[in-house]
């Protein structure tokens, strides 16, 4: 045995660990995954044990459908229903989860299955992460949200009553399946809320596929993307294919945090919060959208024309352009908090066209005069101004 | 514009995303943490904003002067004290950690400090990948389970009321910190339970490690592992390299589920529970290490020798060696609950020597009619037997 200390003067003793992980995965557009494309969801699967998580609607309206298909190629697969909202996408609800999934007996090589919303994929993508320090996760998302957003990348988060997305996680799916037919039956609402995405993808990365929804967007929003065909597919997976693009070379969020997927998401997380998520996410985003152009605008960045075009989409997707939750004093707490979130610089994207953006490094370069005359003029806006073309035949 | 789909065959249009993940941590042994050491300490932190989550033993005992020394460094950090038992080690306590860390004003960029025991270290880890989906994390524990086992890795987890661990990660940290001196104010059985774990690298992988711990125990024992001294230092740190070399080629368990440090870890998490966390972790490491013994010497793996060194070492330890807990029926249910936790195996953990194991495979090998007896051979022994020469001066 060696002395580890030498004449009183002690040494630290140093072992160096290396950690290591990697994980690879597809995302997937399936037509009639729930026909002919079950064999690729069953693949996935494989000979894994597999729990579905599901929201009530979705439940009733695919769940016996998909696991009678499932059971048809030799996959059994219960589901557990919940009820997924924001307000309950909490630590119980994976704690609930969690139990779930041991009491049906999974074990580390099984498998969570989301067939959701974003809210469900959230929590499923969180469980999966937790339960037995990581089972797989397969996620199905049914909202366009979910397929165009939160279903793809490899982030999960809950919330806590005082902070959207307060604990999270980066966790790789083992897969993303998404079938557009799911649209089909979703409300105007949860179409609009994900078209706040696309819109927030188009206006900072994409002109091609801003004019391409600006000019379908109506039959879009009515069919639910289920024609014009081939445009709502070329809107929705050109969606998918820019986000991932974008993510991709910062999936872990650990090679900076200048984000052009972050527009629309500096003052609606605590908006979100404010409203105590009466406003639903996409409304958020479209509100932060809104101020931002208007922003930029008076900022001389964007021109009048460019303004009144993102206004006018937002308007037309019949999401809000501003809400009285969104005052200058909840503006300035969220570059705060953001500017803290994003490691000490508020990174503030800022279109500067339809489909380019800059960043604003730190909310010092933002004048408050400014912020403030955006806030006025949305206010004194009618919204109907930006969508005098709207006929939509909806309750 | 393609058009996605060809003659009504729609093709699955696929796009693959790769994840990937790095980190490297040291683990240092530091004589001196408090004095010289810290700025080693001080180091690891850099910059960053820090929060301290420690226990209310730990704060009362060292908060102040660690408080003082990093300040006197340019190192300010607040302490958060927290109850650290098994059974408040949950998520409402992440949920409260992470409330606290955001009250503090803590970004991507901060760290959290875990200076006290294995339940501390382990909140620590599960709150640190949780917040802001991952900030800084620094061990700094303060039992000897702690600087042996839980504060090493990179697993944290939190229990719920049905099961141990249920809900976990694999987290690395940035730094782990073993400062032996922290030692000196434990009660005894914190000691115990944290020679539990030394007890189980040494049976299983480290002859030399088990023969140390032998002729010392009893003074490293009474002097809390201060003397003597160079023994005290190769057993404690023997310990860490041995964990380390075990864990760091498959650190984050995708390697496979054969693994020594699973040893005393198969009945041990049920009855834990089962105990309603009385037994302490390392006191349930015990009576499942002692059984085990017993199983492998009526299986003819281990002799009547090694079998009464290892239980006299366990016994003189003042650590368990059977309980009334562990039943036939636990066991079994332990049986079936680690399969499904190892991936399908149940790998059962069996020294053959002192410083040797092998794998069990499967449960089916181990005859019921032996592990009956074995449970009945420890019933009727008086563990008084196997640690006729202790003499402690303890309350």
């Amino acid at each position: 045995m060696s002395s580890l200390c030498n004449g009183g003067s002690c040494r630290p003793q140093v072992i160096a660990v290396c950690a290591n992980h990697r994980r690879h995965y597809q995302v997937t557009l399936n037509e009639n995954l729930l026909q002919t494309g079950i064999y690729q969801l069953a693949d996935k699967i494989g000979s894994r044990q597999a729990l579905i998580v599901t929201t009530p609607t979705v439940s009733r309206l695919y769940g016996s459908v998909l696991q009678k298909q499932l059971r048809s190629v030799g996959c059994s697969a219960p589901l557990l229903v919940l009820r997924c909202t924001e307000r309950s996408k909490t630590m119980r609800q994976i704690e609930y989860i969690s139990s779930q999934a041991y009491s049906h007996g999974l074990g580390r090589n099984s498998v969570l299955i989301g067939v959701g919303g974003g809210v469900c994929t959230d929590l499923v993508t969180v469980a999966a992460s937790l339960v037995r320090r990581g089972i797989g996760c397969i996620r199905v998302p049914t909202t366009l949200i979910g397929q165009v957003d939160a279903g793809v990348g490899v982030k999960g988060a809950v919330n806590t009553p005082q902070k959207k997305s307060a604990l999270g996680c980066f966790y790789a799916p083992d897969a993303v399946f998404i079938e557009p037919s799911f649209l089909k039956t979703l409300s105007l609402r949860h179409v609009s809320s994900g078209i706040a995405e696309i819109i927030k993808i188009a206006l900072v990365c994409d002109n091609s596929l801003f004019c391409l929804l600006e000019r379908h967007l109506s039959r879009l929003l009515e069919s639910r993307f289920s024609s014009p065909h081939d445009e709502s597919r070329a809107v929705l997976w050109g969606s998918v294919a820019r986000m991932i693009d974008e993510l991709s070379s910062n999936l872990y969020e650990d090679q900076g945090y200048r984000r052009l997927m972050d527009f629309g998401h500096t003052f609606s997380p605590l908006l979100e919060v404010r409203s105590k998520f009466r406003l639903s996410h996409g409304e958020a985003v479209a509100i932060d959208m809104a101020l931002t152009i208007v922003l930029s605008n008076q900022l001389g960045a964007l021109t009048d024309g460019d303004r009144d075009r993102a206004l006018s989409v937002i308007a037309s997707s019949w999401l809000p352009l501003r809400s009285d939750l969104l005052t200058e004093a909840v503006c300035m707490d969220s570059f705060r908090e953001t500017t803290i979130h994003r490691g000490g610089a508020l990174n503030f994207v800022l279109p500067t066209s339809l489909g380019r953006a800059e960043f604003i490094e730190h909310a010092n370069k933002i004048p408050f005069s400014l912020l403030r005359s955006s806030l006025i003029w949305l206010a004194s806006v009618e919204p109907r101004t930006f969508s005098p073309t709207l006929r939509l035949s909806v309750a």
